[in-house]
């Protein structure tokens, strides 16, 4: 297998040259205080050898090997355990963490290319820190000081790990019927009874603890609390002491992803302690959702990025035919990467892939300007992270699946054998279209609430904004222009639609959501593409210039048109979904 | 997992109500004979049986275990061997083969459909009766007398296997670099020489022998011949006698398909026969290609009716959330079938599952017609079938993946648990796409060779002739009509474009097919909607006929637009494809 190769050139010009962060950074006090572009670099540089070096050659090794259940332990591949000590020590699960806890306080937007580069190398072993950096969030953010102070630290420092426990074998995408009980005690304690289903990271052998987040229902309430249930508890001087009633009853075996461990866990009396308000558990849980849900999306980026390293160099070296029209080294056999096919193929997924980049980059600046702002610029902010998380979730992660798909059948047959590895891509990287909420309840959640929840008015104001941002671009032609200013007021006018619909067709935002969101997706990295070549234009670099440039142009020609069929998709209603009936299904 | 059961009605009507196949076999003498309706329902009702019963049940558990390779044998998993032998007792594997050998003598267009039910119920178990009746068609068509006599009356029984042996190292999808050498002997035979990899069924334990179908060159030839090399010698009295120079160098580790055997085989001075003329070998093997290229579609096929099955039948019995704008029924949880997304993606599947087994029948009834049909009326069956025949392979398995990623969505976390089995159904049928020639390389047949190799003179016989079918149908309104008749012209003009052009742009068609293939795919399959719509106003069972019309209005509201898509992706050239520099990718 290959050696990874962090796309450090295209990362830096995203962070600097498209998306100014030195600027955004230097006007946030929390984050001028910890970073700049300096700062920003030698952690890529850093995270690019971690990746390349320690992640991802465990990849392989841990797939074949798989998790194992032994008694009451669940132990992870090998190799995984002194690698995940190093990725620790090194800060890299804090790294964006609070600084008062021993975080490294770093933006998110520098964040999602460091996530990006870890998912690259191993979307098994990257689970684990990104569960506990995403509980050590919900806790900084809801939790009461005491837990902060008692949790955070060794969750950012990487000695324990997190975990979120939600689903239940009949509480799945909808929570309401979650049946895991906590009984309030004396002390201000709970005890947790239940078992929860799907859970990653749930029990493993590279931490000596860890801290679950469950979600239970307080006695005589319908309302879904938030509760911290550590593996083993926690003395009050900070030390481990007993074990805890939180148990593992087995784990699943799964398509892919086998170096995670998908616990299936058992609470029985578990001592857990409220994160947030009594009944506010899905608003706590939530801002673990939403990280996760970008950190998933990032994953099929990461597979996006993975994929066509592997398939470029395939192409590149394996020969099979004769460019079309004479080969032009005079070869008997051509590099296949001379065939108009192969090279769509490889075009196909670099174009989404750097677009993807794009909005993943610009998701994490609007977080980071959430978390760090003030005002109007957070609040504004917060809309459209609002708005970008359902489709970033989506979109990176279905993308994630085309890439992986498409870059297999770059490599032939050959593709389908295990020892290439690019087959594990395939099985790793579907799931990110499952977990985390389906592609679905994304789709509906940015239809349905983001989009339409609000008449369409936080869609406007992010839609007008980009508008602004194209009239004012200075190195793109008219056509390209217009090709994406059109298609904006198209999306506004098919949004529109619904809105004024969705009273008398109840139906029909899920029946259109898919479509919608696939509609904004391809328009959003056909805006992006014209702003990287825009900003491109004056780089000092005239070959990457062109490049961006040329990839632009094949974005447009090839990829953009598919806002029209998604928009018309979504314009053709719902009539067609829902007349048959369900007997006949 | 549930059990697999045959959409039987369908298969009926398509076979008498849509392209009436009595009277297509009553104008065939050979086929007069030996079949009727009432004997093709009679298969058909058998073979349901078989592949809920027999097959079925050794698809999960074959995934599991897998094909061993132990000392010199190849070991397929416990339960295949005694399902082979009932398989071939049954006389399945010669269904369509010669009557003068032992064949059954059924039309292909009712082989296609046995086909569907058996790779339905496993994939990986059909492969071997599969590759088996296909070297046996090349061997009648191509053979000589003496080699029919000595091998077809075995293969057909299933007593023996056939293994097609084309792939080395260095020669995939470009089989000009095969190395593997005969040399010629004093009694007529050779000697065969060499290495060959991907050899699906290439040994195994079910049959006492295997007989190999190798391209092979002849001294100082840069031709390609094909050659009989049987595992076992056969001896003048049809006994089996001594062992033959060929043996397993490894069998692969692949993603899926685990219950079947891809193996690397070495010839080592093996005994063969050839088979059609010296150097003639392509066009001998090309008679197998294309059976087993329309086999493989029916594999995707065969994937999609049982990812639909599973799907739907989850999706009836799963509650989750509730429906938009209240339960029907008053629940709390609603079966997840009432929601508009999960209904979207079920109609997906199943519309374009119908669409394509309509265009396998379509596809073996041309075949039945080019083999036993005669005048003009065999060379117009013979030209269709060139076209159809890469279209079939790769838009069914293209969409047999499709299906089996959106049925897996549907199951939410469930589907990614390997015990639910429909993953497997991702894994086994993304090998579809790949071997018997890419996707991409069909696609450049079908626009390369069969569309703008004759200057569109056969499409565009083919599309007057649909247009004129569409024009007659008697319960189509005019909207859909028009929907498909004015793409059937765009399509000529878009091939005409690329026919003008492929000259002075060399790249253009490579560049274009894969687009121009899903573009006809997409405008068949709208086609036989509106055929089934039309031929199913008429059928008894009025309930039938309201949901072919309600599907096929599924189809024109929401997948006939793709293309358009297509098109216009062909239409705006290779440009875009071609111009980035080859070191930048």
């Amino acid at each position: 297998m290959n050696p990874y190769y962090a796309p450090l050139a295209d990362m830096k010009f995203l962070l600097e040259g498209v998306f100014d962060a030195p600027q955004t950074w230097a006007k946030l006090p929390q984050l001028a205080e910890s970073v700049d572009m300096d700062t920003a670099v030698a952690i890529m540089d850093e995270a690019d050898k971690i990746a390349r070096d320690l992640i991802h050659p465990i990849n392989r090794s841990g797939d074949e090997q798989g998790v194992r259940h032994q008694g009451d332990k669940v132990i992870t591949p090998d190799g995984y355990k002194a690698v995940y000590d190093q990725y620790a020590q090194g800060g890299w699960v804090g790294l964006c963490g609070e600084p008062d806890f021993g975080g490294m306080g770093m933006p998110k937007m520098l964040g999602v290319l460091v996530d990006e580069m870890a998912y690259s190398a191993c979307n098994a072993f990257t689970l684990y820190g990104s569960l506990t950096a995403g509980a050590a969030l919900c806790i900084n953010a809801h939790g009461s000081d005491a837990l902060k102070a008692a949790y955070l630290p060794q969750l950012y420092s990487g000695e324990w790990a997190g975990a979120m426990d939600m689903t239940e074998p009949q509480a799945g995408s909808d929570l309401r019927n979650i049946r895991t009980k906590a009984v309030p005690q004396d002390d201000g304690s709970y005890l947790i009874s239940g078992s929860k289903i799907f859970i990653t990271g749930g029990d493993h052998d590279l931490t000596d603890n860890v801290i679950h987040l469950v979600l239970a229902k307080l006695p005589d309430s319908n309302g879904i609390s938030l509760f911290l249930v550590p593996k083993i508890k926690v003395n009050d001087d900070g030390e481990l002491g007993e074990t805890n009633g939180v148990s593992v009853g087995s784990i699943e075996h799964k398509m892919g992803l086998k170096g995670s461990a998908t616990c299936v866990m058992n609470f029985d009396n578990a001592q857990g302690y409220l994160i947030g308000k009594p009944n506010r558990g899905l608003v706590c849980m939530f801002t673990m959702m939403n990280y996760e849900r970008l950190a998933i999306g990032i994953q099929g980026l990461g597979t996006s990025q993975a994929a066509y390293q592997m398939a470029a160099e395939y192409a590149k070296e394996r020969t099979q035919g004769v460019a079309a029209g004479g080969s032009p080294t005079g070869a008997i056999s051509d590099p296949i990467l001379v065939h108009g096919d192969v090279r769509r193929m490889l075009l196909n997924i670099r174009c989404y892939t750097e677009a993807g980049r794009a909005m993943s980059v610009y998701t994490g600046q609007q977080l980071d300007l959430a978390k760090y702002g003030e005002g109007e610029v957070k609040a504004k902010a917060a809309r459209y992270v609002g708005l970008m998380t359902p489709v970033a979730k989506a979109f990176l992660s279905d993308r994630g699946l085309d890439a992986a798909v498409m870059a297999q059948q770059v490599f032939g047959g050959h593709g389908y054998i295990r020892e290439t590895g690019i087959e594990q891509l395939v099985r790793d990287t579907r799931i990110a279209q499952i977990y985390e909420g389906t592609n679905g309840i994304q789709a509906i959640d940015f239809l349905g609430r983001k989009t339409t929840g609000d008449n369409v008015t936080a869609l406007t104001e992010f839609v007008t904004e980009h508008q602004a941002t194209l009239t004012a671009m200075k190195h793109i032609g008219d056509e390209h222009k217009n090709a994406v200013a059109s298609r904006f007021e198209a999306l506004l006018t098919v949004a529109h639609q619904i809105n004024d619909n969705k009273l008398t067709q109840p139906a029909l935002i899920n029946a259109s959501a898919v479509d919608f969101l696939d509609a904004f997706g391809h328009l959003m990295y056909g805006y992006y593409w014209l702003l990287m070549a825009d900003k491109a234009a004056d780089h000092q670099n005239k070959q990457f210039s062109q490049t961006k440039q040329q990839l632009a142009d094949f974005y447009m020609a090839k990829l953009l048109p598919k806002v029209d069929y998604h928009l018309a998709q979504v314009s053709s209603g719902d009539a067609t979904v829902m007349a048959m009936d369900e007997s006949l299904f």
